[in-house]
């Protein structure tokens, strides 16, 4: 069953999780100085609205109208009762997922990539420098500059752009222009850290460019709120008051943050991030200030981390594998509002196949660990007995990702 | 701008246009006699309720609760007027698409392979036979046997298994067996008369297997008349009473069937079959009977055909690559109801970019041939100065043929 309102029904305003925060946000630091980044050190790489928005206490913030026209084009996403997958687990619980896998780049990353770069081009940019892991970020950033008249670059991570042609031609196909990363070692298989200091220093040199982020920022967390305004609307059409338990998988914390930070005012529902046990930021890592990238040319942020020289093992959820987490997402942690679980490759490969076979979608791996856990926490109502309300998010779809699922089906994935 | 409808809109029968047609149709001849084909000569390969949809003249077909059931998961899909190409044409015209592409195997064809599926399922059959040429309906199958339970088998065009990997992985998710055809020529490229004929002789060698066609039948038109009756509501709901033209590309009908034949009784609503120049069966072929297949397994249809022998060039848009056309729509360009064009392999990928830069979305190169024309038609409005309304059936997305758009941007494209 399905839950779909008109197109007017967008949220038009996005919510702001932290002036409602329990305990205040660390501010960033400045890389050189140590002391709190003010707007003229984000000046060079981001347009003034973000920087106002990065550091906003406002408890919403108007979305502009040629932002809305654009996420029109596929907003409002469906939100989406898994009665197969009930049935499948004989289940109590009442499954819903919302799927942001319908975006034209197909996860929710358009959410942003889509306001940032109408905010670049309000300011004169020209040209926005960005890195990609897996490819989702560069594909939904190339869209929304082919959509703008903006240039793209896209620095990929080498491993990603010598396994993932198909990801490189997506961004290609909107105009993008794709090379891989680190740039100045050809032999390296590269990693994000170092993909977003390749984009840093682009956005650097040149007056005309600015650089963007697709996570971790305050600003992205924020523009991904629509996910769980529109959720909440349309669990009240499904005839549900409240979920009880809200699941996204977590890498930076873009998808699980628009998902879960509208409901964290709500008593009584629980939130849960995802993570792989080969990059278990949250469930492992130390709540510190770290550089978000590996050269150390960002700001320092507040978060959990694993060290912003961590390199994770390669696994296909390449979405997921970064040493750092968002501040908003390491606050609602570390001060127990959100709890985090981490899952092992073969688990979650086994979840998504279940879930191919029952609901006929096929995810992506990051996509995934959410399914996984919604899985743990359904049988976990069965024992129980309980009537639980499950919401997930359905972050992307795995149709670029089907290497993957070939892997798992034939043995040569790695377990963990 | 979207149109959606709740899910309880989805149509709960099928419009059969085969009483409603000037002239009547040919029956099929059995490929021994050169009779009229009866209801026992096609039971070894298909379930007798899709034989008698197959010779229906009953003017509307209920659809079984248990296919509604999960035509749901993604029906009805949305309707949405395309105005920032409107914009880039400075066209007077309105155009919309039915975005067909968001069901899980990406295009219409699980409209047809889920009730094809049931129905083979509520006979007892336990495995169903196929062939696949760009794995646009093999895909669609295995998804849909996935569901009911049923082992599926996949004969795919040796071309494709090679160049399409994606595909193949993707039916072997949904836990389908795939080979490459023809069996018993491992040199040979294929071709989807060949393929049909070694699934029919899989079919026809076991009591447990049927056989499932994936186009051309008149019962397959059938099943995909929910996507031009779903675009009739909503098109009222966007305040549109009735389109001037309605534009479907055509390989063996069924997308173009699907999405037009519910307006074939409406007045002043001019049809449009839309085809590669390189395999112009309704422009260029013969409307005579012939075989399906190439092997001349098939019963002989009354159709246009380009000749059972006939191989098509290689072309991206391998869901169009078929010597022959379905009877319905071929009924309907020989009584002058539908008109038909062709158009070459690079003007249609000229057509998909400028879409993908301009709406957002990746167009399957199939779709793209509806895009051109429709583009050619508002052109020609804006010529002429009319409002004039147009509705194209956006069959499927085009994330899994990439290397098409690669080939295309880098100048390796054939541009016939």
């Amino acid at each position: 069953m399905r839950w779909t309102m008109p197109p007017d029904r967008v949220p038009e305003a996005w919510f702001n999780v932290v002036p409602r925060l329990a305990q205040p946000i660390e501010p960033a630091l400045h890389p050189g100085t140590r002391q709190p980044a003010g707007p003229q050190d984000l000046a060079p790489l981001f347009p003034m609205a973000l920087i106002l928005q990065e550091v906003s206490t406002d408890p919403w913030i108007d979305i502009p109208g040629p932002v809305l026209d654009i996420l029109r084009l596929w907003r409002p996403t469906p939100l989406i009762r898994a009665r197969r997958l009930e049935q499948a687990l004989d289940t109590p619980a009442r499954i819903y997922y919302k799927d942001e896998s319908v975006s034209p780049a197909g996860s929710h990353k358009p959410n942003t990539a889509v306001p940032q770069a109408y905010y670049n081009r309000e300011e004169g940019i020209k040209r926005i420098a960005t890195e990609t892991g897996a490819g989702q970020w560069g594909s939904a950033l190339a869209f929304s500059c082919a959509l703008f008249g903006l240039k793209c670059k896209v620095y990929m991570v080498r491993a990603s752009y010598q396994q993932k042609p198909y990801r490189r031609l997506m961004m290609e196909t909107w105009g993008g222009e794709v090379v891989a990363s680190p740039v100045d070692q050809p032999d390296s298989p590269g990693s994000l850290g170092m993909a977003i200091s390749d984009a840093v220093r682009d956005a650097g040199s040149r007056e005309d460019t600015h650089y963007s982020l697709g996570s971790v920022l305050n600003h992205v967390l924020l523009h991904q709120t629509v996910i769980g305004l529109e959720a909440k609307e349309q669990l009240q059409l499904a005839g549900e008051e409240k979920p009880d338990l809200v699941i996204g998988c977590c890498g930076g914390g873009s998808n699980l943050g628009g998902l879960a930070l509208p409901f964290v005012p709500d008593e009584g529902v629980e939130l849960l991030a995802v993570e792989p046990t080969s990059c278990a930021t949250l469930t492992t890592g130390k709540f510190e200030y770290d550089f978000g990238d590996t050269a150390g040319l960002t700001p320092l942020l507040s978060m959990y981390t694993l060290g912003h020289d961590f390199v994770p093992p390669s696994i296909h959820a390449g979405g997921l594998r970064y040493h750092g987490d968002a501040p908003i997402i390491s606050n609602l942690v570390h001060t127990g509002r959100m709890r985090a679980s981490a899952y092992n490759q073969t688990a979650v490969f086994e979840a998504a196949i279940q879930w191919a076979r029952t609901q006929g979608t096929i995810p992506a791996p990051e996509t995934a660990h959410a399914i996984k856990a919604t899985i743990d926490a359904a049988l976990q109502a069965r024992e129980e007995g309980k009537e639980k309300v499950i919401l997930f998010g359905y972050s992307g779809h795995g149709l670029l990702d089907l290497q993957a699922y070939d892997d798992f089906l034939t043995g040569k994935l790695a377990g963990s």
